[in-house]
């Protein structure tokens, strides 16, 4: 009697009974409007985990010490991202509703928004801290509103529909909180000094705004192209002047005394780096963060 | 006083009031679900056509002959099909107004639909001829009506409001004639069988159906990947078994005696062949069917 | 609850216990001298395979029409070939025990051995049919006796060890049928004069060899380098002048006829055609030697 | 009535009457020994610049703010360097005739020499800045004396003939300074120690430099392999040990300050990076460029 | 003590004194006007001729049969046409004036030139026979007479200039055979109506052409070129609509029944396909060659 | 009379005889499980190397003024360890025999034991420095005690059976000094914790190392993993988190000052690099290691 062919990321091969962590792919780029290959990203890094080790001599702490499960990739709908967006959006709360923490794997960064729109109900004052090279502030991108460019501008609506009404301008204090910006119109960053904590070109502010937001529920949203394009070249739209794989590594672990109820991380688009360094540096970066949020 | 700096297809370079063809490129592939490029596909072939040469031995005409204009390539939507379609139609429908013959360039196969659209009205009585790997005749792909899978039984459904009632399903004669078919479910050859007049394969039956047409009215629209892989790998999904170049030239030449009235050439995904042998075969394709309608 | 994410060769998605045919990929290419990479292909096929469809126009059969079970890859030693040959022999061992039908994807020609050693035993008097651009015939490759250059050879030693004694030399009848051959030492080519029914550059005598054998039971040994590079340029030692995929087509309805006991196919290095050509048409093979090797 | 199809590098759509800085590329690398491919890196920037935004955080500037104009590139000769000197020569003369800023593309280096042939007539006590890994200060290159080895030798022959003849050894100050450079043979370097104004690697006395001269008029050469090859791999010559994207960007600032009245950007090769990360950080080198050299 | 590292195309291993056959290597592209890479040609091939074997079963012949020495690759001038040539040329008349056969191996086309200048003076009544895609009968390319582009062109010159002068325009014999000629302007088919023996497209009057030419001296050049891209997507110019290698290697057979003094391979672009192929057909086409013109 | 066709890395053409310093090179790398393609490494260094200077400002050295012998790559035979070892020591034994220095380039990192299991009798206080991006110290890897993977756990067992009796575990001072390790299994670290001198991440401790091993001989064997894979991606396991080439450089200078007796550098796979930086690096590398450790 041979078994099934179960491929998972490497040592994630809890019971989802078992599990207190579900990965779940999302291969979908459809509103990527310059290189596309973010849709081969989730299947890419689960493929290529088995060239990097289970155990982190960074937090001498080893994947076999956890109970993940991996979900494997969703089917999605390319050219219909409301369609992409609700069956993200349906996995996400089956996760959610079992009580288990779910680590998304674009796929572009819109897939952001299935997850997010699920996981705000149930923390309505939930924080997001935002990892990337760029704003992703745009109200509309070629007329579309549901766009990579656009996702944290949607978030915004989200959080901001869920303030109280007493929230008043005068003492808004912004809930989305942006790291490593250096690439946007000049209309994101106007936005942004009004409505969002953005911290430009690296992660100068990170341990501060953690501590500020004490135990609040924070989902952290991570596109790969905050780094440095000499470390992650594969990736849609590589920006020059990112952060190191160092300073990335530093800050999940700044972000580790964060209260993270969700995370996502997206972007990587494999065929645009045919040397795999950049696939191996984006499973390291997940196994990073696995060993940082599981308990 | 320095000019401004026009790129064309090579050759293509008469002004717009003298032009009998207008070029115009569709970068769209929002709805390739397994290997995209075909987004590039329009800029290569104008990129790259400076690579052959005007005149052509086969049919020994000269593109300098003859009076065509490229007007470039359209800005579409990445996400949403139904907008991008309508900026095709838009540009096909500004070409048809002033009487010149669209001839356009993708992009994925969808495209086609956003230039069938316009042709139709002008010409209740048009024929397709479909060059193609693939039978696109699905219903819906993944839930999605507007997908490159599903092209031309949109096509069909389009022609097909445009019967007369009395075209009973006794006497009802397939306006959709597709050549060189080798992959598609199950449920499309048997579509296939009731509504189109499929020829799998290769070419076989190309001169009769031209010569049943007569002088009605002719759409053509070419999904590169007819060819075989070996000559054209640079495409989305290649699928082994195709026909040569030389057959397609030969079916060009063909064509050549019906009433085409618009046409379109898609699916190179420059991306996918570094060679960019893929490339300058789509641009000596071009350049043969340019020359063949031409007048 | 979520599902395990099993993942399979498209459509081969029966239990194992109702399955009749069982797919096993050999990632091994250890021996292979020249360009590596015909490690990566048993997953590359399966991974690439939701490319093609299920349905073959060729022989008009679908993959869902058939029970098909897909074990996986194998985790096979490198740097020991004894091992590796030791495992697939293991599993191929396992699938004849439960009466079904072995269908390795490999992977280097090597692998090949593993499986003929277990074959062998169950069908003393099992004939070899071999495609393939190499002879496959030397005693020894830089002294090793296990290498993807002398598998044939010892495929040979292991038939010829069961031939009666009577059989002398002046009646011996070779077991192993050579279709495609093009390249080897000269050696090479003396000893398949010898012991060997070789045909050289392509499948002439194809038929004939198969009438011939009537229900002798058959191992199909399908070397894809025996392709022409244009049409598969994804293999390590790529050989002009070899056959089209729409001869390997016929070929493989041709031995459809005889009474074939198991099958491999192996030599896909997926990372040496970054087009994906290669690696779909090798899906198609597959799929074209399923349906027509099912019952 | 379709308009031309006008391409630019993104933002630069001013008028020619209008614009205060004129783009023009040089498509040459014929005499690029060791890896071509410089000749694709005008119009690959070009191209890919609408992959940036036009607005620079760095600068809090934007390109819609200053009248820039591409007239495209220049059709060159390859096999006679002096021809393709003289066609890039005369655009040169047309710009500085016309009272614009030269800002040339390469190609590879040798096209320096073009345009300082022309700059240098107007503006006799013109000084170069010259950002490179490599000297380029060979007297010839397998006895070519027009080679992209030698330019910076020839530039010094062209600036040396203006010296007054009271500029004796003694008080000799060279003209052409150079930073990063890290390659050469050692007659190079022993050249520099006698007649440039060398800084070894990095950027280090770059200030100091510009300083001391006050508001001579500069030339400013800069071969894109000063980057570290982790930055930029996509150059003939990659030479570890460069400087980051940020410290160029600091240089880039820092020559602000002169008064600069020419410049090019050379030695993008985008074939030799697949990843297009070479050629986005080209594009933003250029677009840094333009928002600190315009007015 | 060990011995030096000599490096040859595969078996080519005979002293100079003993050699019958001499290689020699042109790296240079420095004309070549679109895509460059032929100057990795001749390396490439030496380099991975160890992928092939010394026997030919085509031709029942081995390499080890015959004394042929590999004199390694010229050091060419990028930059300067005429100096190339000249290199070239002084190889090919060391190689003549010791009684062997010249075997160049480009490099760009016009590295013929090189060769042919001081081939003809040994043999007046030269003719030459030339397998192309391209004419390469420009009277100039850019303004430049020394480009791949007019190499027959100059041929041709150097070819008619030895012509007695009764040779009259009336009974003007050409004696440059051209074959599988598929592209160039339209002036270059019109000086071959004039002043060629051009076949179009295949290699139809190959046999009587040479039956025609008795015992005449000839020399070959071969643009690999003339394959059908399926078959060799690794040239600079890829022109569909090519012979295939079955029917080079018939040809070659052809050509064995004239008197070849010299001859050429060229146009090899290793860079320019990834996979492999085209360097090894070029490889067994250089094995081919070598075998059937061996004595 | 033409010479023979030599190739040797840039500037070391000395005799034999004369020369104190032997390059060899390994192209090797059958037990890598993972990415292929270290066998290519020796013969890329070898061939890119004229690509570089043989000048280094670095050490303002050049390497015409030493006496190194370039002895080009061993046959070894794919599929076989120990007989690969066994010619990689034979090679090493003649270099120590005839009093030279042996520079091995690999292949993979398991080359190294060929090498060290002839040094050792030579040297019993044998020291082994370590620059390696992993540990190196399993046991044996899926079951191969000859594996890449293990190469510093079998160099230890040679180093620890020339340990005299008396020195008993509590004064055991390890005689392997590992440097820039980060990955590895659990039990690698917890090995090196009690038998080796390791330090991770970088080069942080090496002086002092250097220091404390007065003039003890030393082995000193490079893996190019050591490097951060944004300076180097070339390489089949990438580990993000490494050292700079600056880093490099200096802890080669620092190396400098030891005994050192015989090197190595290994494990770049040109292949996985297609922009060649990789190798252009590694090149620099020995470049920079021949200088530093010749006399």
């Amino acid at each position: 009697m041979l078994p099934n062919n179960v491929e998972t990321f490497i040592g994630c091969d809890a019971t989802y009974a078992d599990a207190s962590i579900v990965l779940y792919g999302a291969p979908f780029d459809s509103t990527t409007s310059y290189r596309p290959g973010a849709r081969f990203g989730s299947k890419a890094i689960r493929g290529e985990s088995f060239g990097i080790e289970m155990y982190s001599p960074y937090q001498n702490r080893d994947l076999t010490d956890y109970a993940i499960f991996d979900s494997g990739d969703l089917e999605l709908c390319f050219g219909s991202p409301e369609s992409a967006l609700n069956v993200i959006g349906e996995r996400t709360r089956t996760i959610l509703n079992d009580g288990k923490f779910p680590f998304l794997i674009g796929g572009e960064h819109l897939v952001t928004l299935g997850a997010v729109r699920e996981v705000l109900p149930r923390y309505p004052n939930l924080h997001i801290i935002h990892f990337d090279a760029h704003a992703d502030l745009r109200d509309d991108y070629f007329g579309a509103k549901l766009s990579h460019a656009c996702v944290l501008r949607r978030c915004d609506e989200l959080l901001r529909a869920t303030e109280p009404a007493s929230n008043s301008q005068a003492t808004f204090r912004p809930r989305i909180h942006q790291f490593g910006i250096r690439s946007g119109i000049r209309e994101e960053f106007e936005f942004a000094a009004k409505y969002t904590n953005m911290h430009r070109f690296d992660f100068a502010g990170l341990a501060e705004t953690i501590e500020s937001l004490g135990d609040a529920p924070v989902y952290l949203t991570l596109d790969l192209d905050v780094l440095d394009p000499s470390a992650f070249p594969g990736t849609g739209t590589p920006e020059a002047g990112g952060v190191s794989f160092l300073q990335l590594l530093s800050a999940i672990q700044t972000v580790r005394l964060a209260n993270v109820v969700g995370c996502d991380v997206n972007e990587l688009a494999p065929n645009l780096d045919a040397s795999g360094a950049s696939t191996a540096l984006a499973c390291k970066v997940v196994r990073e963060l696995l060993l940082a949020l599981a308990k």
